[in-house]
């Protein structure tokens, strides 16, 4: 068995990995550590957990980090994996971590970023020179990369939709790689556990709110990885908006086509692109779920059409933010990494509705 | 492989018992059986199921029904069981029933029953022969006859929930069986997947609406198992209310106290009665976690208050009205039918949030 | 014009009375004063207030209260009002609050209220010789109390609903005063403007949450208005729920029959006790709207239902908890002590859905 | 008086001019006409109009559309009001039209529209003799024409967004008028009272849903008005999306910048463009209140940012798709129409929560 640690276990996204492990064959948890509710059964205040996992959070203590596992999944703000991955490493463990700190090759990428993201505020990387070592987790795209890396920065999640809904028209040169606009939809479960004025149910319900505008810290990475997958420049408008539904993201791209194409032909484009994979649907010409075929499950549900008069392609993607956006894909890039079947502990039917 | 057949596929119900039996290692789906949308494959109208079930769903011809399976679902509106249930049987297979056909024990109960149910309107029972053989399927209360049954009716999802949250109260002469009232909130889908004015968007959200005030068939059937269990006639007003979400249901539930006995009393009464249970937790005074925790998975989730002032007993009880008020108690009937593990393709662990 | 000072402008509660008074024709806001947000206009953070009231925001202090105003209102939360309520009426103020602190007529009573309520802990009225000068404030059982004071206790939002969804029944003796039980169902915005996790957007979706079951502040005022209206002491089991909506509430309230009435019999009662009051709504048998029906109004929606098999008698209240539940009752509470017409400022139609 | 006589009263178009001309003093209500509920109160399917109208619903005869009355509003589907409108105008009445109908000013552009709509299929107008009379109902724009008009089309509830938030940048000239891509999130309002599978709650709840991508008809009349208030041609890409709640539009537009401007250039632009507008309001630079501002009134809320790194801009318009969207612009058509003052009947604040 994969002794898999958690740090920051208290949280959406370390709760989002305990319950998938909770069902993986290959993993056990044997730390829950955290900074808050430290002493505390997790199931204490995720009561769904009761007789399920009702193990003790513990103080996630400098030293603890990293003793004693094969895995530690870093689910924790910006800035906390970057002081402690080094000592996991050098303590044999593997790394995956949730943040930003991990998802650029240099520290002068990191800095782009780190410039967007309001709670990061432009410091600098603390760990700079592991940035040569660590491998952005998209299985789809990075597959052979994570099989062989041992720190894995796992994508944000409104860049997993966007670059999974972009990739093969990028890929294959079918769209102007610089005309690209998104407009993102997220649940608030996005923004955390943590209440504030922005997640409050009164001015949630009802509304829907758009920010950071052209200014969200995603799309750094989401121009990197379609850069590298279409090797040249990316530009991108990305205005994510907040919708009151608790779980899902779906972005609506929208670029210039260079060809004349169908929705057939794109079709035909995207299912080769992503033949064989298991958490990618493609839906045919005409069908456009939405983003709740896709809640609670690790799925990427991609759908398009072609609006011909103005030669635009209009891609949707929809996934699950705490799960492809988050733990699922967190989890799919451990079970690469160990080697392990790519769907473990990720087979769940969804549930509709 | 035991071999299922599901007539009324295309509901909710019977989406409920596909989505369950796709993880059920010893039961496999041989027949979709509909009125509505034969010839499609399921995934057309319910796409969250494409790649996980593409299965073509055919017409629920007399003939079909009951032949060449081990176990027939009816996921089907009242009268319809009751129509095919005894060819089914003749033919070898067991039989669970969604609807109210076979919840009863004697024309006369149904009777009651009918008369309450606004689509029966009164008519009578067309195959009272069966209503000496069928059994009424909460496992919880009555895994004996169960085992032993090959006609289950599967209860009405809000008496799951009240039946599940009285009877340790009823069974032990705590509580006063004629002074019950429940307060009952449910959500959306509990009325079907047919759009009528009632579930229309618009008119259901950011409202709370009571509805068959004291006059709800599913009181009938908790009346008639309370009194099984307690062994006294049971007296109960409930008024279900919609509330605006799409699954879950609590029953709050008020009886008058025979006893003068604490919060800690309650709980171990309660405790001892559902000991060893997989699906019914009972959680700790002063801990009452709403709906939210049940979602997703089979669980009944109890909590309680005691009114010492006026010498009151509060009982909750949160399920989600898709699983444990319908395919997952359904699932769990059949599992015991089959002298299976209970458990069987019921162990989801609940996500949050 | 009267002039109003607002203490306590900047939440939900103060944000409610400033979007009625903005219509007001016989009355204009003074001052606007807080203790957060001070010196920015309140169109900053409530900025759909933008163009209709952008006046800035004035720091509370002691000697501003009740300064160069007819009228103060307390939006505040328990135990300001009593600080400052004997300097504002000795100015030559009226005087009305919307906490607890000047609902009840001794500082016994108020004692009971202090135990029950989490955030005044029991400690003691700081004003208690102004108890015998405060008048409950539901204008339509205490109108002329109201219409000869200088110092009213705004009730608590729960309260106005079942106080009046039960008064007639009380007051006429139909029911029995130690059997009632009340089921109430609130929106989010009843627990204000502050952010914590119980108000956390995906805590709430989705989910259905009793809380303080028996045990809620607002059952106390309740008994003592109703005993009040009947002349006998009342018996009430009062649990509130959580509902995901943001405004509005609903209770549903159960009590024994002492008569063999019929829901025409309850009606007629209720349209008799209820005739020329502009702000309840009885609606005929058989008719029970929901919530969403008094949202945006000062109505109180009143339906009802006899269970004759159990004796007792089902009445549902419904109320914007943010209008009739708070602001607007405020509002006619002022209008009935300035002898101004009851509906003035309240006329708002009623938008759906 | 005016007398305004209603056709499709029992529809949310026809409910919303109800709700407002009950508070209008200068019209009055003469006739509620309708197909359906015909012979009942308009407050039995309506029930929060009880005690505010009562009016019984009569059979929109054609005989007696447009008779005794000064104002017909054919609160109507596509295709009525061309059958009515000639004799309503004959007889002496204005005519405004919630459809498109009366939007398009030739027969051939109608046809480009009846291709597009789902619900007209392509069939041809049925009084093009009246197309050469009938007057786009913008105010903010064509407010002379709409003056001198008889005949008003009001627009469709996304195209008022789109075309506010877009106007001052393209006569301006400040964007490329082929570049612009406008993605759009609506309340379910928007598909009217009729229950529908798309708009059935559980199926709503929890979804994004993105629909008629790049094809939706509301795009025809956006680009004709924008091209006439810019003098140029318009490409417009549409996306519109069904966002989980019950009012509002919010429209994101994006366009291709044709001068190096900052955010306050634009509010600049913007705020003159809309001085003295009463239902327009621009926010201020790095201000975005969501869709939850605008509900309940008949103001478009505005506001934008600059993606200078792409060259692009951004402004997103709100407005209650059911106000400004349709019944109040419709209002303020009839206000310009017949010399009233504009916000005569309109002067609704805001509530929020």
């Amino acid at each position: 068995m994969i002794r898999a640690q958690i740090v920051g276990a208290t949280g959406y996204g370390g709760l989002g990995i305990i319950e998938l492990l909770l069902r993986h064959p290959e993993i056990q948890i044997v730390d829950l550590l955290a900074k808050t509710d430290v002493g505390k059964p997790v199931s204490d205040f995720f009561p769904h957990l009761r007789g399920f996992c009702d193990q003790m959070v513990e103080d996630a203590s400098p030293e603890r980090i990293g003793a004693g596992c094969d895995l530690v999944i870093f689910a924790t703000p910006d800035r906390v994996g970057m002081q402690y991955a080094a000592q996991a490493l050098a303590r044999g463990a593997r790394v995956v971590d949730y943040s930003g700190d991990f998802r650029f090759e240099s520290a002068e990428r990191y800095r782009e970023y780190a410039m967007r993201h309001p709670s990061v505020g432009g410091k600098p990387h603390l760990s700079p020179e592991l940035l040569s070592r660590n491998v952005y987790g998209i299985p789809e795209l990075f597959r052979e990369r994570i099989r062989d890396a041992r720190l894995v920065g796992n994508p944000g999640c409104f860049a997993v939709a966007m670059i999974l809904s972009l990739a093969p028209a990028v890929k294959s040169g079918l769209i102007d790689p610089r005309s690209i606009i998104v407009d993102g939809k997220t649940g608030i479960s996005g923004g955390g556990k943590k209440p504030s004025a922005t997640f409050h149910f009164p001015d949630r319900d009802g509304n829907v709110t758009p920010y950071r505008i052209a200014n969200h810290q995603h799309a750094i990475e989401t121009k990197m990885a379609l850069a590298d997958v279409g090797g040249q420049a990316i530009g991108l408008t990305f205005v994510p908006h907040l919708v009151p539904i608790s779980r899902g993201i779906l972005t609506t791209c929208y670029a210039t086509l260079r060809q004349d194409v169908g929705a057939q032909d794109v079709y035909d484009l995207y299912r080769e692109f992503y033949a064989g994979e298991p958490f990618v649907r493609v839906f045919p010409p005409g069908v456009t779920p939405g983003i709740k075929t896709a809640i609670g499950t690790n799925l990427c549900d991609v759908s398009y059409a072609v609006d011909r008069e103005n030669g635009r392609l209009v891609v949707t993607g929809a996934i699950d933010n705490l799960l492809k956006g988050q733990a699922g894909n967190a989890l799919q890039n451990v079970n690469v990494m160990f080697g392990l079947p790519e769907m473990l502990g990720l087979e769940r039917t969804p549930l509709y509705p």
